[in-house]
Order: C-alpha cells, then structure tokens, then sequence
C-alpha cells in the first residue's frame, strides 16, 4: 500500500487543523490520533455534493489510511474515490460536564478530524486486506472467522483510501470549570460518565447447531485500551 | 420563536433526501425523526469552509429547530450563522450486525440528515430559552438547578437555529441478511448490541456540603423512550 512521507511523525499544523481556539485541548500526535481512530465505530464523513454532505460510515485504520467501505452507488463514496476534498471525523463521547452556572456546561470527548483527498481501492490484494481490517475493526478474529469476498463480492463493493496525513483531535477531559464566585453556590456540579457498553450477542435464528459461538459475541471486549 | 410552515407535516421529498439507495431503511417522518434527535447528545455538524468541514457539537431540539451553541469565535457556527447551506447529523449506534460473509457485515444505527440553513439566534429571550433547552437536553431538570446566563454570558455566546424542515431519518434494524447458500455454514453470525451507559455522577470537588444531589446525577436516565 502506498504511505504517506514522513508516517512516523506527527500531523503537520496547517490552516485547517491549527488549532484557533482553546488550543490546549488539541493535539496533532500521531498515537492519540490512532487510539480515537482505533476506538471508535462509525465516523461521519463530510463532502461538498453541491451542499454539504455528512454521512456515518463504518472505517477501519490500516497504518496511515483509514478505509470505507459501501455500495458503489453510494454517492458520499464516490465523491470521496473521485478525490474531492473530504473531511472524516470520529468522535467519542465520555462525560457530560455539569457546570454550576449554565455557561460552563460541557462535554468530555475524544475527537479526531482529518482532512483531505482519498482515492478508490482498485487492486484486488488491498481490497481484500481492507474488507479484512474493515472486520478486524469490527470484532478482533472476525476476519479468521467469516467467509471473506469472493472477487464478484469484492467488485461490487467500493473502497475508499484516506490518508491519514492532515488533521488533528481534540480531546476535553475533567470536571467543569466554573467561575470563582460560582463555586460556593449549593448547585451540583461534576461529570456523568458515559460508556458504550456491548451486551452479549444475539445469534440469528438460522445458525446451524453446533456453530461455535466465538469469544466477542459472548462478551465483547472494551474499545478502550487500558492506559 | 419563528416556525417553519407546515410543521405538523412529514419533512418534504427533496433531491437531497430521496433515498437514493435501500428506500425501505428511510422515512422523512417528523415523529420518527424528533425521536432520535431527542434521544442523540451530539451531531456533526458539515459546512464548506473552503473545504468540508464536520464538528460535533452538542445540540438541543426546540419544536422544529435545533439549537447549536458555542463562543462567538467558533468558525463552523459563524458559517451556520452566516446563513450558509449546512448538514447537521445525529447518529445512534445500535448494534454491530456479523454476518457469515464478510460482504454482508453492517450495522445497526438511527440516523438523521437534516439539510439547510441555520441563522444566529439575536432575540435575548430566544436565547435565554434555548440555554434552557440545552441545559434540559442534557438532563431533565438541570435549567431549573443551574444558574443561567448573565446577560454578559449570553452576549458571549453565539447561539444559531437550524430549521428540521428538510431531511430524512435513515434506521436499520434486526440480523444479519446472509445469503442463502452462506446459511448452512457453522460461523456465527448475529448482532452485538450496544448501549450508552451513563455511570453514576462524579461531583466536582469543590462542592459545598449539603449539596443536594439531583437524580440525573445518582441514576442518569435511559434517553430512549419507552416502545
């Protein structure tokens, strides 16, 4: 797969991602950039189709590219494969931030934004190694465990490239930051954490007895790496 | 508040909702689409800023707008404000979907589109309501125990209306749609739900004793409505 120069070092400060406001909260390192990346699920991916366009996808990070996947209809995907100027975005929500004063209400995130041009995934072997991270993100082993595309499947999917080369997250954590004169006040303040939880698997009506039930679908492990 | 003609009615069939693809997954229904902006706690929110941009950003639903917020420096809400075409999208995952194929893996997910242009809110009552609204969004409740804004607060926050006026909501639910020929296969095969779970509150340190502690901050309520 081609790499973008310089993969080992961090994003670079651009316009986009120079960080105007509240700059503490930002960074362009590149782990904390793959660990939001690695965590999340679903992205909302942003094109210019006349109007703006923000659609949820489902991505997987293969070293300094993420992959999306769809129909080839898909008209966000085509966009992107026609090498427009995209935005992806991941965010994870952690905490409600309840302030004493209505103002410095907040939220604790984790959010990545990435600019830039992708491109369509025409080479069989990378499409192939892309449907098998787009599992691999999914469920960890379920690309051992599924039956992979056959080359018709694999044609009628769309793959899509980005780079991972410009962009930054942003990341707020910690209770509210009230005014001085406010912290006396009798008002509850502090964070409400919040966790996306997986519940143990539903298995479809269909499956053969005996199918082996595999280790996620009992007891999905948390995205989150210990730190 | 203003409000936009018709809004009893469904949200209309326009080219940008259409539903191009998989039309069972999609409704413009209002009912259906209120729901799920009520029960999200972010959007992404997409403008072309040069270049598509997507932020999250918390939000809050008053009759037939949302409500976006944040300081008067924030570019995606000056552009929002300026009257620009904007998406805003609210997605709810509900579930990863593993199919014996990988070319059939997917998701569950609620998901509204919204399309079109927001302005800035400048009426300091309208201002002062949708503070409320946000704070309420967050947790039932909170706008009657949290200080609201000064009017200096107020002037120091940029808050913009977007109309729900045109967009679709698109949801998938229920197991995996292998083929038939895939059925017979002993790989497991099922949905892995998910849930956002809020754990009990974490109070700020600098609360003074005998603080009453709301509920929302002992046992945050579940934000989907009951079926």
């Amino acid at each position: 797969m081609p790499q973008p120069e310089g993969t080992s070092a961090d994003l670079p400060i651009t316009d986009r991602t120079g960080l105007r406001r509240l700059k503490e909260r930002g960074t362009h390192d590149r782990e904390a950039i793959y660990a939001i990346l690695d965590e999340g699920l679903l992205c909302h991916v942003g094109v210019n189709d006349d109007t703006p366009v923000v659609t949820p996808m489902a991505y997987a990070r293969v070293d300094d590219y993420l992959y999306l996947h769809g129909a080839p209809g898909n008209r966000t995907l085509r966009l992107i494969a026609s090498g427009v100027e995209s935005c992806v975005t991941v965010t994870l929500l952690d905490a409600l931030v309840l302030a004493r004063s209505a103002f410095h209400h907040s939220m604790n995130y984790r959010c990545v934004m990435l600019f830039g041009r992708g491109s369509a995934v025409e080479d069989p072997e990378e499409k192939l190694a892309a449907s098998a991270a787009l599992l691999e993100h999914m469920a960890s082993g379920r690309s051992a465990d599924a039956r992979m595309p056959t080359e018709s499947e694999l044609r009628s999917t769309l793959i899509v490239r980005f780079p991972i080369g410009e962009g930054s997250a942003k990341v707020r954590t910690g209770g509210p930051k009230d005014d001085e004169e406010d912290l006396d006040k009798p008002i509850w303040a502090g964070q409400i954490p919040f966790d996306l939880v997986a519940r143990p698997g539903i298995p479809d009506e269909r499956l053969p007895e005996g199918t082996v039930v595999p280790p996620y679908a009992t007891r999905y492990p948390s995205r989150r790496p210990a730190v």
